[in-house]
């Protein structure tokens, strides 16, 4: 078997984003995905992923979709450190919405996301969701994973679905 | 709400094939992704989309991953018909592996998947699904759903996830 062909799957890059107490957190996904046309959508995140305990805390979260101008840096401060153990919004540019910051920097359009299910693999859980909002952001394309892997040589933190294959 | 920032969402296009007793079928799915980095795969699908009908009733299917050389006709030919009514393999060039069609034309790579679990939601369901087996196709880039909207001006079926947002 050759994994190396779940490669040739295609995905966006997007951050989640909630509130842990008074300060804001979240993370990087790329396996994010409309589920039905009435607007309800799947995330798929690592049971060990402070983010994770955050949304099953909340049960609502914010979706920031990237584009191609989202600055590396965005990406790096959201992407690749534990909300445990940083406060991962220092020097990033955002603002509140209803209780759930969103960044300001280069996304093509925001989504204020209810819980309404779940399913559990063994280190994964699917978190699926219903769009309580949906907004434009500034930027026009979407940053592709693709895109974030080959032009901004980007990687994946290791509690990724998409890490290691 | 503005509902089109979900077409802001990037996604890849697959071709999902298995058999029908004694012809193959399938359709074409853009929301397709990667759950664990072990292996497991999701897809979303209407219940009312035949090769729903046949999952449920093999619990194992192929998928094969589109490339930007993928014929329109091929993606015309399995999108935009149902199995029910018509031989959508009919005129296309595709071989049996372990009892699974796969297209021969313009592919990047082919997974062979178990089912393992399912979530539903009111008009579709998420089918979990573990690789089986990984290997590669002759074709280098992945086609995105994006490009085959603004490159090849493709549309969605009526019972997409993505349809009519």
């Amino acid at each position: 078997m050759d994994k190396s062909i779940l490669w040739k799957l295609s995905y966006g890059l997007y951050a989640v984003c909630l509130m842990d107490g008074q300060r804001p957190s979240g993370c990087i996904v790329n396996t994010f995905f409309q589920v039905t046309s009435g607007g309800v959508v799947a995330v798929s995140m690592n049971r060990d992923n402070y983010t994770h305990s955050l949304i099953e805390k909340h049960n609502r979260f914010g979706v920031c979709i990237l584009s191609e101008s989202t600055p590396a840096r965005t990406i790096g401060a959201l992407g690749f450190f534990s909300g445990r153990d940083k406060e991962k919004f220092a020097g990033l540019d955002y603002r509140m919405h209803e209780g759930i910051p969103l960044l300001n920097e280069g996304c093509c359009g925001y989504l204020i996301l209810d819980v309404v299910g779940r399913y559990e693999t063994d280190t994964h859980t699917v978190f699926f969701a219903q769009v309580e909002d949906a907004f434009a952001g500034v930027d026009i394309r979407s940053m592709t994973y693709e895109y974030y892997r080959s032009v901004i040589k980007g990687k994946s933190p290791k509690n990724a679905p998409t890490y290691g294959v």
